[in-house]
């Protein structure tokens, strides 16, 4: 998407050879322009899919999530982060191993919002190893919904959470897929995913 | 605000004397076209202010506050709450406690993103004490920033934070406040803040 990458080109920080932050206009402060605009664009790249609620995990997913629930008139669930498991038979949970913070949690969502007859599309603004995601979908799976896709605002296509999802058979729509952050510049893949206009 | 308190009405949980669980619509799973018309309620109590940023805190504010400032055309900034203080220069900082959970954490927002010029309003889900709001205030002041008001979606009306608000001479808007919850019955405040359409 064309215009992310303006902004990313334009306001993202890189550190180190492998971390961007965008915290200008994506998971700190927010640009609701722009996330209108891609809320549009994953209705577009989703759009002969039934989708009856969008998942997202706390907090840096759920603004973005919500914007673009506008265009698939469908509500939004955000799953919850949580440090210990304690046994509550009323939640899904699944565990997380975050690498960036080297430590695992669990995240739940609450068996009333999640249910056998959802067609479910995640939602969530960065993808590296997939961790974060592949918790929704086993939460997804264990609700016995529907996964119909992802949609990803920046995808590290370096790293390999993508590739485990495409090589899947899932809808994997990223706005945005980095090739490479090394010398401190930003190259963008322009080859996977859907067309970038 | 007549809608609002239908939908807690219906689908609002209590438990015990002082907890209200709106998880169906507001904070877990959110619902997108609620949120609209509680964001155009805030644009019209607000309608005569300078507004240039929306000022919110993870996780549960966060949906509301994007879909908010879709009227306001301004930017949402939400605080990250941290465990633990360590010293930033580039972030400002302050001590929360938290009465429900029974400890402090630490609320931060990078200093990249308030500034002297802005014009804040802040916008949580809910009010009880008071003290999340009195910690984005005091953030609000580091920066040097106006703060024009807060706009609480559900306010406890039974306890103290959103008299101190008032007060304190800041405008204040909710769009529902609850008097009481005891016997397990939603008993709505009807003369506090702008009239309830």
């Amino acid at each position: 998407m064309k215009l992310l990458q303006e902004k990313i080109l334009k306001e993202g920080r890189i550190e180190g050879s492998d971390i961007l932050k965008v915290d200008s206009f994506l998971n700190h402060q927010m640009d609701i322009d722009l996330l209108n605009e891609m809320g549009k664009e994953f209705k577009r790249r989703f759009k002969d899919k039934k989708i009856t609620k969008i998942l997202t995990i706390e907090a840096s997913g759920i603004g973005i999530s919500c914007i673009a629930a506008q265009y698939f008139n469908v509500p939004v669930v955000f799953a919850k982060k949580s440090d210990s498991r304690n046994l509550d038979k009323e939640v899904f949970e699944s565990k997380v191993t975050s690498f960036t913070k080297g430590k695992d949690y669990i995240i739940k969502v609450s068996k009333r919002y999640l249910r056998e007859e959802d067609d479910i599309l995640i939602i969530d603004d960065f993808l590296a190893n997939g961790q974060a995601i592949f918790g929704l979908k086993d939460i997804v799976k264990q609700a016995g919904s529907n996964l119909v896709g992802v949609g990803i605002v920046i995808e590290k296509g370096f790293q390999n959470g993508g590739k485990i999802l495409r090589d899947s058979g899932i809808q994997l729509e990223s706005l945005a897929i980095i090739k490479s952050l090394e010398n401190n510049q930003i190259i963008f893949e322009e080859k996977k995913g859907e067309e970038n206009k």
